[in-house]
This record gives C-alpha cells, structure tokens and sequence, in this order.
C-alpha cells in the first residue's frame, strides 16, 4: 500500500518518499491521517536543535486527526472508519518508581520525537493511545486536540474556580489556547503578549489584553483586581522577563503554572514565595481525562479554535511550511492536510 | 508596677531597665512571661540587619509563653493565672486584597518586630493574639510552641501523607522541627544538614541523616526510594546549594516546601519543574490551626522537644546570651527566663 510519508533528514531539510506502509501489528491500529498540526517543537527539530535525541531521518509529528484504516490483532474496541485522535504518550516504560504518574515517566517516550509521527499518509500506532472522536467532529479543528489538552491539563493543576482572576504570560499557540480554557472554567483571564498582532488576535478573541513593552502589567492588573493581583497565572512564554514578572503579578497564594520550557537555570524571586506564599505548578503534557476535556470542547465548538488555525497546507510543502514558520512569528498554527 | 524589661538599642546591644507596665488596654491582656526563646529573627536584629524596620529602642521577642496577669477592658474569655501563648500576628489591617489569608496580608505586623516583643517581664498584647495551654503544661516547651507552629503549617501545606518519603534540607531549629512533625504525621524523615553537631543531633532523635559535605544526597535517597525520591522536600537552609538540590532529590510530583527565606534571585532549575511536573509552596508563619496542633503536641509530650533546648538563661544576661548565640553554630534553641 502507497504512503506518502515526510522525514526530517537533518539540517533543516525534510524529504517526502513513497514509503511503504506495513499492516499494523500485534497490540496495533493503522490510522489514515487527516490532518498534522505543526508544534513549537516540530520547529525545534527543524532548526536542530533535537538532533541529539532525533534518530534521523525521522517522520515527526503530533498534533493530528485521522480515522481507523486497519485494525491488527489483539486489539479491541476499534472498527475501521473510526475517527479518532492520538495522544503521542508511549508510557510502556513507566515504574513504580513514577508513583503512577504515567505521563511524566521517566522512561516515557513521545512519540512523534522519540518514534514515527504523523506526518504521512498512514500511521501505525499503538492502541492504547487513542482517543474515539463523535462522528461530526471536524477534523481541522480536532487536529487541535493535543495542544489544546496541554491547556486543558494546565488548567486542571491550576484548580482555578469560577470568577478567579488569571493572567496568561505569553499569548503562543499554547498560551492562547490556556487563556480559552480558563475563560471557559469561568474565569477573567488577562493574556500579556510582546507580538503586536498576536495582541491583536487576543483582542479580537475577547480577551483582556496588555503588551507589557507598551504598559505596566503589574500596574494593570492591580488596578482590574483592587489590589489583589492575580490569583493564577500561567508562564507559557518561556522567557526570564516573564519569570520576573510572574511572581510579582501573584497575589496572595497565587498559583502559578509553569507550561513553558526553560532550557537553563533562572534567577527566581524565592522571596516572593515566602512573602505571598506562591505556589510553583510545573505541567507537562496531559493525562487521558484532559484528552476526553479537549475533545469534548472541540466536539462542543465551546471555544473559537478556528482563529488559530493560520492556514492549511498539503503535506507534500513541508518544507516550505517550515521554511515559512521561521519567517513569520505573527503566526499561530499552521495544518498539514495529509489526505491524498 | 515594676516590670524589668531588655530594649534592643542598635549597634549589637540590649539594655535593660525597668520600664513601667500600663494596665492593659482595650482589648488587650496583660502577661506574665515566663520562658521567651530566641530566634533567628532576633539574632538578625542584634546584627543590625533589620534596623531600617525597628524602631529603637525596641523590646524583641516573639517565641514566647506566660501567664495571663491583668485582662483588659472588653476583654471576653481571659482569666489571671491562664497560661497562655502568643501568635504574634497583627492582621488589623488585612483588606479583602489578602482573600483572607490574614496571616500573610500584606499590611501584616509582626509584633516583637514591629511592635513590642516577650523580651521582658510584662507584655500587653491584643487578646485575639492569644492561644490557651492545658493547665500542666511545660512552660519551657510551650515557648517552642511560636517555632513549632512554623513546622506544622509546613508539613500541612506540603499535603504530606503517612509513608511518604520527606527530605528536611537543613537541620536548624526550624528544621529539626519540621521533620519532627512530619515523622509524627508518619512520613519517612531523612535530614541533610552540613553542621556536624546538628547532624550527630538529628541522629540521636532518631533520624535518618545525611551531610552532604561527605555523601551524595540524591544518590543516598534515589537507593532509599527505589529511583522514587522524595515525595516532599523542605527547603529550610536558605543557601544556593538546597536550592540546586530540591529540583534533584524531588521524585516525579514531588512537592517542594520553602520555608528558608531568600534575600535574592535564586537560580532555580526549572526545566525540573515542568519535566517531573513539581511544585513548590512558599509557607509562611501559621493560621490558627497550626498553633492549636502545636499546642497539642506539647501538651501530649509528643515530640522530643526538650532536646531542641540547649540553654536557659536569665532574662537579664541577654547581652551575653546573643553575643554567645554568635560564636556557637551549633546551638539550637537558647531560652530567656523571663520570671523575676
Ligand atoms: N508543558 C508542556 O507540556 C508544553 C507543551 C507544549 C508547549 N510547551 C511550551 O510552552 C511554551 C509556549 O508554547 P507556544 O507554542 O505557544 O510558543 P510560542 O513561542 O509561540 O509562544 C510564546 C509567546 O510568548 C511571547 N512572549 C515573549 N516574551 C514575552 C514577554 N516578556 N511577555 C509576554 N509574552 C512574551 C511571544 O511573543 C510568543 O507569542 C513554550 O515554552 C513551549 O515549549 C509546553
Ligand atoms: N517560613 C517562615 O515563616 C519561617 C519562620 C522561621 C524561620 N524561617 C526561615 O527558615 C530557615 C531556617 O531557620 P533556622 O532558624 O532553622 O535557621 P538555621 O540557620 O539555624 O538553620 C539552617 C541550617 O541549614 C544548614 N545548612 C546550610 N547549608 C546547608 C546545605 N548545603 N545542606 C544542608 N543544610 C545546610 C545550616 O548548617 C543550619 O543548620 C531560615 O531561612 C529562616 O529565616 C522561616
Ligand atoms: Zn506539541
Ligand atoms: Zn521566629
């Protein structure tokens, strides 16, 4: 069986080749793929930055929707022309030792990185790591189900309850999808974003918005809450102004979830922890009931998700898709349409 | 009355004098004090390092016990001869901007810091600062009681459950207390502590101890734990190496306590943070309820308490009892005998 399938070959190049497609196997599902989004970190790999970890040439790729092609042995439950999602979490690994916190094992493997991803034609995975969508479902905006059960998990740590007071520090793919989830969880959310048009895109979605180059954020915030500051906020900029910033737009038992990745120790207000008793909530990625929340809201149309898709691409221009990202920072995410 | 009081006067000196006692105010109770214990806080005072926020001269002292001596006008609930402790927090001034976390609003004053402290042989305090002692109380012990309710606010907020496996980084006074009530709240209790008398201390109490100086930490507890590491770590050194190990010697979800306090920006590792998906709770003195389980643990003689306190001296040798605290690191708690 033909499948067009793209690699990462190394020094910012991708291929595309007639690979061949096995049938799934043992524990297995084959799934055509509808549609690839492209992440922050599929961004990363371009640039080489994950060569180390890349065995290439490698077909990457995470953030997608298909349907069921072929079903292998041993597996139950699913019937070809199923749509369904993945989420890309090869826990077989997991220990005792990870106290059954599967997702953040530490022999985790992801795929998509750490094995074949989606972006091709076919797709074999494991079956374990499906998630059945509704019928309906449109399969553009499912392909933002990985993120956004990223923002769903962040949300979830953060314990925020309705008509809290949540500031976003950085309004990316994540961070905006975050500031949606929140908002839906029933709180004011405040997105603090340095991209003008991502600003404006904020803006545009209902949110509250400070570019904290043009105004106090701090300030800001006061003022909106009579002194009591934020009560969650989100890192999901990844940057050391943020890092300052967010210990002082906390109030009191502020918690603050860090989403984003920090490549290198940061100077932190420890401090403000003990003044404020702050609470620090690391988060990565999702456990199974933030898959079936970000599904649900997608099957719900309960958020704009589509004025984050910036624009839909065969799968055969990948190259120029990434070669394009590099050179437009205003963009939010960008679909590969892997259908023949 | 006469009533002999020591005044912090600057410049690493006490005087002491006797000082009038006014009756007690509105709303407030006039003590006895029987025992006033030492903290570090006032040893920072007799070093000049907060003179910028006491107002000299000033009577310090806020680890305290004593015996209600005169009750106030519209004072309810007090009787002379009570014994008595007092949880030095003036939250007059909390605003719905604290979210009723009073104990850390931000107009808190701290009394014995901002206002008079125990440091002398008759206090007036507010009667709503006031927490009652069974009538056989230890009064020595019940001066550890201010100290005791940092480490059961601690071990509270870090959620720990029995058979966890907690790490006290730092063995001081704080410290030694924090472990011990988390051992009693049956969690595994392993102290690093680089003082060697403290570490031969914290052995002789019956806990696992290690000095960093000579062992590996996170190699010791990673074999301990079966590659699980710590549930929870309290950070109560206040040095750049515990804050390089918390991030280590956490396991995945592990929750990091800071009750040390940081004068500046720390680097902290937070690629950790997001990668074993931990937390860090910034705790801060203590609500009621930490003072009403401190109390209890005294009363129930269920902590080895005694063995915290390495000295009781008069009331007025507290120029040299500073001046020795100085020279000794390995002290622990040295107490003030306030009683004529
Ligand atoms: N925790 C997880 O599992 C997980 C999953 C996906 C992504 N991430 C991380 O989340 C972060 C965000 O991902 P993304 O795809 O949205 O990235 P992104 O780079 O598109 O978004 C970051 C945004 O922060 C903005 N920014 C930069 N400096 C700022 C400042 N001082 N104040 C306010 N905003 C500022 C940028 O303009 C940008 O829009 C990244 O660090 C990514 O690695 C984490
Ligand atoms: N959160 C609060 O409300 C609160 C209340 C009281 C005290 N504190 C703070 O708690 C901290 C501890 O108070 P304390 O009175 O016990 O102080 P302390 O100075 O007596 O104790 C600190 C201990 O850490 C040890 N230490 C230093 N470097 C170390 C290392 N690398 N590894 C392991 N141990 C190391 C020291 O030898 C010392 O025994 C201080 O920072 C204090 O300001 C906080
Ligand atoms: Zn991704
Ligand atoms: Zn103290």
């Amino acid at each position: 069986m033909k499948n067009t399938a793209t690699r990462y070959t190394g020094n910012k190049t991708f291929d595309v080749i007639d690979a061949a497609s096995p049938s799934p196997g043992k524990g297995e599902v084959r799934i055509k793929v509808a549609y690839c989004g492209v992440c922050g970190t599929d961004v990363h790999i371009f640039h080489g930055m994950m060569d180390q970890r890349v065995s290439m040439p490698l077909t990457i790729g995470h953030e997608m929707s298909g349907v069921v092609d072929a079903v292998g042995p041993e597996v139950d439950g699913f019937k070809v022309g199923e749509k369904v999602v993945v989420r890309p979490l090869d826990d077989r690994g997991a220990k005792p030792s990870d106290k059954g916190f599967n997702h953040v094992a530490a022999a985790l493997k992801f795929i998509g990185i750490d094995s074949p991803g989606a972006m091709q034609q076919y797709w074999n995975v494991p079956a374990f790591t499906l998630h059945k969508l509704p019928a309906d479902t449109d399969m553009q905006l499912a392909a933002l189900v990985e993120p956004l059960a990223v923002a769903c998990h962040d949300v979830r740590l953060s314990g925020i309850k309705p008509g809290e007071y949540a500031v976003v520090l950085g309004g990316g793919p994540i961070g905006m999808l975050v500031a949606m989830r929140a908002k839906h969880a029933g709180a004011k959310v405040l997105i603090s974003e340095t991209n003008a048009t991502r600003c404006q895109l904020a803006k545009e979605l209902g949110f509250e918005v400070v570019n904290p180059i043009n105004e106090d954020l701090v300030d800001y915030v006061s003022k909106a809450t009579d002194g009591g500051l934020a009560d969650v906020v989100f890192e999901v900029a990844g940057v050391q102004p943020t890092i300052d910033v967010m210990t002082e737009v906390a109030g009191i038992r502020g918690r603050i979830v860090l989403v984003a990745i920090h490549g290198q120790p940061r100077p932190v207000n420890l401090f403000k922890f003990f003044w404020k008793e702050l609470q620090l909530i690391g988060a990565r990625v999702y456990e199974p009931e933030d898959y079936d929340d970000a599904i649900q809201l997608v099957a719900d149309k309960s958020l704009p998700l589509n004025a984050l898709i910036t624009s839909v691409a065969p799968l055969t221009s990948i190259q120029s898709v990434f070669e394009q990202i590099d050179q437009n920072p205003d963009g939010m995410k960008v679909l590969l349409d892997c259908q023949a």
